[in-house]
């Protein structure tokens, strides 16, 4: 067999992210928290490991931080909860499973691999799916888990109205707050994997792109591993991460300028924000946005990066 | 402004669907409802109404018929309840809306329109959509509404255990319970939309992909539009519908061949059932499948069919 170079990318959300309203501190916070979340999950290709475990891994970290609109950093929605959605997909049979909706889950990236390694399904939602996180043995915080001081007043500052806020839109210092890992194996598999603590203050249910297959996250060994980030509205509507991979299909472009049209032409042409991280095959790695800043990060053998700006 | 031709198609679900099994009366009532909900659609684009009307009125009428697995014919959930899912998506703007899991609404449809045309999202799920639905004066109906004694004996055969039950699935008499239809209206415009009752006993809150935009539902002005039945973790896993539409954009292929390539060998490959219709800017229509039958109906200034088995 083969050895294939391995590869790992991640980022922690796209948006009006200005080195100019960015205390040092803070920059050092997300720095570092980045950087952990790629050493961890570069380890286990190191070790031999699998492009999901590995996506998984970083995933999880990102989550386990309150800095990223994720497991613990999720949002408030409009009735004070902390309504998440994740999903997670591998490249060699296509096998998927996501999860939206879910409360009291520290990770629901891995709620939605158990959905797609256990279930015969590949979307669970709501009390249903807790209720299938249950009966697999997934323990629930308590609300106290997930209460951020800074998120609960974001929470107040639009309580009772009708505005919601992705975290980090154009109009306020905040990120579309998504977390995402794209990897690549030494035996040659890609996955990609997506979780989000939803956006400030939304109100009926609402589903974004990162549960969504297709859309928030795709791989497939032939072409790429695809996660997103930005505005989930645009990025369902124009099927975004399946799209970088039938360009490089069906259109013979490479990773890269697969990646730029979709995020600079065919994103924004419907008014999308936003950005992606991608991997190929050949470890090529690409991390594209079309807003001021993308928390992220990529390894390969070849050398590494930390970047929040443009 | 150019007319153009008009074209309409619709199904009413994919799958095991045997003539050997089939009586005379119910396969006259079929015949019947779709020839209905086929005059009815072509009406509005005869008349000089959108695409988007077009396909709403016709997946309202198969909504509205206890025969199909959608609104008042929707099969059991584990927990006796009707939980139905419904997109709907224009080819112009790709304006897109999706509800899932909703229950009490006679139109699932018509609530994914409003939440496209009346909300800043594309997907509501579950209470917080019916929330919406409330807030856009939409009345719910009773329990009783969706009472159906055959649905309720093919629940019973299933409560309690562990199985569920595609409505139709190759080892039973039962088909993919899916409604659709398609449309291109004389100004040009595509549109597609889709709904489900979902599958008999099913738990934890599984999603398909008739709520998916991508995966059940597609609709572009320069490639396609596309509704999809069959068994849904294959279809979302394929993001088949856009993958139709990227095989006409990206490759080349006419709406035939895209149509074939995806039911018949991309679809097959990772083991999915079940079918798509479909309608180009040019008026072509096509009605595939891999299953032994699909409800389905088709009309334009050229002629017009209703056909369920191959």
């Amino acid at each position: 067999m083969q050895a294939h170079k391995i590869a790992l990318a991640i980022h922690g959300g796209a948006g009006t992210i200005l080195k100019s309203s960015m205390t040092a501190d803070k920059e050092k916070a997300y720095q570092s928290a980045l950087k952990i979340a790629l050493e961890q999950g570069y380890q286990v290709l190191e070790n031999g490991g699998s492009a999901l475990d590995a996506v998984e891994v970083a995933v999880c970290f990102l989550e386990d931080s309150p800095l990223f609109n994720a497991g613990k950093g999720s949002v408030f929605s409009a009735e004070g909860r902390h309504e998440m959605d994740a999903s997670i997909m591998e490249g060699q049979k296509l096998m998927a499973g996501a999860v939206c909706s879910v409360e009291g889950l520290a990770n629901p990236v891995r709620l939605a691999r158990r959905v797609m390694e256990q279930s015969d399904h590949v979307m669970l939602a709501n009390k249903g799916a807790e209720q299938f996180a249950r009966e697999q043995g997934f323990e629930f915080e308590k609300a106290a888990y997930f209460h951020d001081e800074y998120r609960f007043q974001q929470w107040q500052a639009l309580r009772g109205s009708d505005k919601f806020q992705l975290d980090h839109s154009s109009k306020k210092d905040e990120k579309f707050g998504t977390v995402g890992a794209v990897a690549l194996d030494s035996t040659g598999c890609l996955a990609a994997a997506t979780s989000t603590g939803g956006m400030t203050n939304k109100k009926y249910g609402r589903i974004g792109d990162s549960p969504i297959i297709g859309a928030g996250t795709y791989a497939n060994n032939t072409t790429a591993a695809i996660s997103c980030t930005g505005s989930g509205e645009f990025f369902i509507r124009g099927v975004v991460a399946y799209d970088v991979s039938c360009l490089i299909e069906y259109k013979g472009l490479s990773l890269k300028d697969a990646c730029r049209e979709v995020v600079h032409q065919r994103l924004q042409k419907i008014g999308g924000d936003g950005g992606l991280i991608a991997v190929d095959t050949q470890g090529n790695i690409v991390l594209d946005f079309n807003t001021e800043g993308m928390y992220r990060g990529w390894k390969t053998p070849q050398g590494h990066g930390i970047e929040i700006y443009k």
